[in-house]
């Protein structure tokens, strides 16, 4: 399947700012690009690119005064398949667990490890260990959170959205990811691309999405608390401890927000049968 | 001048668990050990050395039940020197800094910069940028802020220091990173030794101590918001975005701890006139 | 002054649901009115009225499932002056405030005194006492936080008012009257009426209002961290500590808010000049 | 039985202060003190008594610098009998809870009902209503919070409480309040006396206690979620929505506590057998 990715990002700038941008696909996928995924900035400026912490692709440049526009539309192939499911998939004890996945472990900015480690024990601490102890989690959170973007808060934590049960997608993973590091599962935000494919089309805004990836059996396996059902076409942008780390755009000054699109559509080749997208 | 480094760690282990030790010199100072600071585990167990995220230097083992005991003996060259004081150490605008800083800039667990950004602006926005007002936001933490051990808590952050008043090295640290990160200043976290040379003896429980740096002029600078005095002797074990990630030990399970002495006394030589500690 | 007060509030009730009602006009106020401002209830449902430890009048009844209406209309008399101007009000010191004002010192739960006080004494500790500092209080609260009908938010405390600097008329008053209340000021919380008398018609929907008193000179007068100017035709319906206290319909079970609007308006004579509201 | 209740409580003033004690026997137990159970002051000096909100009994006066002593002694008669415990005490619908009793369903400072309700409706929404309810809840406090006076901490809400699960009597109490609440049962918070009348003599400073009130069956019973187990010899002091109501002394400025013993020993008569405390 060929997937057509794009963005179109435009901001009002008062006074020249450092943005840094994490637009670009993730290294684990480059090479499934039909063409490279560079970000076009309007007006040019000087643009540099580096990997941070965590691997991830950032670009950074200084917006001048105006309107900026970051835009993108690149194809990439993927493999038509649904999340993976593997209810087999064990958990690794930590003493097996490889040094580089133990900072997924612990507290980080929006995920309060060390306030809600009872909470998690108690709620699922009867579940069989592994996959089927994470894919409850995702149920739980799924099932007691509601989605509401009016009620998007960029500053709620894991334990506020245990309180308040409301969120957005960012809050359904970061309960998630509470739960499993608190159960001594490995688990990490992720923030990409996720279009309606293999679904009835979705009347809401595009946006990136977020979800998350738990260490099991060896490897990091995708997990979705908000949509908690396996979906087709990720495309991962990065990955980080919380979405403090993998923030779309940061800007170190102040940018309105004043356009945003998103595009995450597959490409349906003429003559084929098939939903096309416009 | 010479420094006697040390430690003598124990734990009381019901069952197997495995424990992450952050207990090596840095390896920014490893150049100035006299021998290697290599951590004895009694009973021994096979343990592995790996870098963690920020370059630190991790020990991991897995702990039998019963008595454990971390030691070490290392003696290590100093310059003497206090910690270096530049009133003219310039900020860098972000547009500057080198990008392995800008994740100084962000939230993290115990480090709210997104609550406290107003503050900051408001209690520091009028002070000269660069190094004094770097120093302003420690005397401030310095000065508001009260001490005490038996109200520590591991889960007190920048806010609720901020709040309270009140804390151990870590609080008082974790209070003013925020303030610089709020500032477009980056700062980070500390852990290290740091004994009571060239000061009159302290009577308390020496422990390993937290400081933080701040990235002025193109380098880190050594900031103690606990102290808030130019301090000799400084050893630096580990940096990080705050105490999550350079704990001295993380259990994995449980582990009491049963015993722990903390060494950081300059070697007074024979002949020599000067204080001598024993 | 005549002043038409009204309310139309409509829910949608799926099982009988017990309602506590607090839209009768304040007893201090109650002469003032030109007839008692009764409310109907559709359907009609046995009512009973009680008066809260505040002294402010509850009207208490079991909705039967469908929907349901609440409504009035009354004409209150008014002084037509605005808010009350006092800057020569002293601070009573504690040991002479009337016992019945100390519990307004005190935290309640919208209001962390105990979290603010610090805050509180750094911010006015240095603004001479009495009215001029109750007068700075709302002076900061309306500088720095910013009106915001789509964040509000029912569980924001003075202390996330603080650090989030956004909310409704609430928010306000609930960190205005936190800072007052650590300076040893009591306040108190107040809801009631206020239309756009006076000032230019306001483009939004009409809402009850909140405001607070602080207790200057043996007397309560009245603030509003919100507006920060004195108004005209403010009328009271219930104080209470915080919005806990007050809430203008507290449902003891679910409720469904389906339609919701307030009146106060000012009653024009006929041949008089003047605006006319319609 | 006889009771002897006492306390000397001693403060360092630096200044004078105004400071309001909550010392007296509840007018719910008044009658039976053998002797009024009246407050010595030293140094003398003019004190007044009120009631507050709730109907507790405030002394209140202002303390001159230097040391204060607060004492007492009386002798009250108690039935001796432990907790009454009704298993058949039922829950009364919303509708039928009498109006002065309906405050205390809502939240409090400590007792955040509002952040916590879908914890209380999770954990014993399955639990029968009325008496085993309340029961529970009790339960799950006293096993899941752990006793430490060390930890102890003014701020620490109900919230906290669920997260750090350690406490004093206090932190107890709070969150049992909070969940009682949730479940649309009153509760109310009381402060009191409680010896080790009956049981063991406890090796502990002996302090005034806290336990909390639940609305059952048109009366309120006494519950207490730190010892869980019917208690002999409670003698009720205040009651109020949480600690807030009901500290003991409040001191509206610097007052240090420097001593502080209470009394709660039953009175055992000469040639009686029975156990004699000293």
């Amino acid at each position: 399947m060929l997937i057509r990715l794009g963005y179109d990002i435009q901001f009002e700038i008062d006074a020249p700012v450092t943005i840094v941008a994490m637009l670009k696909v993730h290294p684990s996928r480059r090479h499934d690009l039909q063409e490279p995924d560079s970000m076009q900035v309007e007006p040019a400026v000087a643009a540099t690119e580096y990997a941070d912490l965590f691997g991830n692709i950032c670009t950074r440049f200084v917006a001048p005064a105006g309107r900026l526009r970051l835009s993108s539309s690149a194809v990439i192939t993927d493999s038509g398949e649904p999340d993976a499911v593997n209810p087999d998939a064990a958990e690794l004890p930590v003493a097996e667990l490889p040094s580089e996945t133990l900072r997924f472990l612990l507290p980080s900015r929006f995920c309060e490890v060390d306030l809600l480690s009872n909470t998690a024990v108690e709620l699922f601490g009867g579940i069989p260990r592994g996959w089927p102890r994470v894919q409850a989690i995702c149920d739980w959170v799924h099932d007691k959170v509601t989605f509401s973007y009016p009620q998007a808060r960029q500053t709620r934590t894991a334990l506020d959205v245990y309180t308040e049960r409301v969120g957005v997608c960012r809050d359904f993973q970061h309960l998630a990811i509470t739960y499993c590091r608190a159960l001594n599962i490995p688990a990490r935000y992720v923030t990409g691309y996720l279009g309606d494919i293999g679904i009835p089309p979705v009347q809401c805004p595009m946006d990136f999405s977020a979800w998350f990836e738990a260490f099991l059996d060896g490897r990091w396996w995708t997990f979705d608390a908000r949509h908690d059902i396996p979906r087709i076409g990720r495309v991962l942008i990065a990955t980080g401890l919380d979405a403090t780390d993998v923030a779309i755009t940061t800007s170190f000054g102040c940018a309105r927000l004043a356009h945003f699109t998103v595009t995450t559509d597959e490409v349906v080749l003429e003559g084929a049968t098939g939903r096309t997208r416009t």
